[in-house]
């Protein structure tokens, strides 16, 4: 597999670089983003995806995430995947809003017609990407992690439920947790898996819990002015149904934070030094 | 002098503005951002002014310039203003350049028609935002200082040189130094301020010190990977000046880095701790 550099600044001592490829799974171009810190020749480090939420690109991110310090501090690579196959031939909300195919892709293999041949994120956050990334950057794949941001946040908790043997460390910015229960997942879910509600329950953080999935622990952020908070994230049901199923989970109000990159931002650095100790360990 | 809030989020502990007012120097409605770190109440806390490059708005460095964390662990106030006027009655460059007009102020106070009725970013930067700032946010205006980037760092270094009482400290991230002598510069000046080149002296850093201009010392770092290194902004011109002046100057050539946010962000920390050190001393 062979990948085209878009760009390579270097920051923090490391390099930011952008990349694109031909993916497999999307049957488009898909541009993500590596940062990878100082190290030593030969090294392969620990990696940490993070899943980006509604309308973003890998951009978003790698301009206001702020990771670059602890991931060079803590010697981890950081990757950033887009949220949906793009292109003209990618066929979108037929509304053109936000909350749906291009920039939506919630981390699932579409099923449904005309979403099914592109809408692959699932297979390519879980499957493609980390093997183009093992096989490009200095990277160890035994130590791989995963956190993310709202709709990148349910598919970071969902890809760690089902590879639990594959992430050592996972968690969350103002995630989605329940989708089949609220208006942004029941429009998404239904809209690439259909209508038969018992096929969401594989892409429902809650749902997977409590069907048996089980991870170590969990670590999740969100902030009480989060504009999202009550009809769309509900943390209230992950900490349900983390305490009846017994998996640790350290949930954090923090007061006055809003869904934006400067609630991110602000807690990147606990987040990797989290998952560092992690894939460390 | 009112202004308007036009959005604010929680970040890092304190609280990142960005606001709107009608500009007495520049005759429109300028935007700028403000942050605050956590403070006692009715604290008057050091100010640091950063003033932005070419094409740049107050967004590009509040987006991407990772400050806020070391100004909330220093107490420190960040203002970012604008680098030009901005509006339909505003004159840019002829053929829409990007280095002449609208985003390239240049902070000088224009006398040439048709620019000198709008394009006062050296009465906007050194005194209509000072005071402005001063009036609505908790600063202690004898503890202010100036940074900036590229033509930002040209900004800063003349804004400090000229109003040494006023700035404990000016830094710079690969500024222009010598514009009389510099492609930008020669464009810029031109423009702004006429044929007569006299006239420039007191907007070039080197030609300042040259005339006898004082400051107790500079910190500026550059990239030996930045494009515009050698054509525009020849920081040895810099050296040169402050070693006949007998100017302290920590002149820093930062190994691999270009001209990019990916650079300044790097070494942002480092100059805000400088800052802090000579606005707490």
């Amino acid at each position: 597999m062979t990948i085209q550099t878009v760009s390579q600044n270097k920051s923090h001592g490391g390099m930011q670089g952008v990349y694109k490829h031909a993916s497999r799974e999307t049957r488009t171009d898909m541009t993500f983003s590596v940062f990878v810190p100082p190290h030593g020749k030969d090294a392969k480090l620990p990696v940490v995806f993070y899943l980006s939420g509604l309308t973003c690109t890998h951009a978003n991110v790698t301009e206001k995430g702020e990771y670059r310090r602890a991931c060079s501090e803590l010697g981890l690579v950081f990757v950033a995947p887009d949220t949906s196959p793009r292109g003209a031939d990618v066929p979108g909300d037929p509304k053109n809003a936000y909350d749906f195919g291009l920039g939506a892709g919630f981390y699932v293999d579409a099923t449904e017609p005309p979403f099914a041949k592109n809408y692959r994120m699932w297979s390519y956050v879980t499957d493609e990407l980390p093997k183009l990334v093992a096989e490009h950057f200095p990277v160890d794949p035994s130590r791989q992690s995963v956190l993310g941001h709202s709709m990148g946040g349910h598919g970071a908790l969902t890809v760690a439920l089902r590879n639990r043997d594959r992430y050592r460390a996972a968690s969350a910015f103002a995630p989605i947790v329940a989708p089949s229960q609220v208006p942004w997942g029941i429009k998404a879910l239904g809209g690439y898996l259909g209508d038969e509600k018992q096929a969401w329950r594989k892409h429902d953080t809650v749902a997977l819990i409590e069907d048996g999935a089980r991870f170590p622990e969990f670590l999740v952020d969100y902030g009480d002015a989060d504009q999202f908070l009550n009809e769309q994230l509900r943390p209230e049901l992950l900490k349900t149904a983390c305490e009846k199923a017994n998996i640790p989970l350290t949930l954090r109000r923090q007061s006055g934070y809003d869904h934006s990159y400067y609630f991110i931002s602000t807690f990147m650095g606990d987040h990797l030094h989290w998952h560092a100790t992690r894939l460390k360990s």
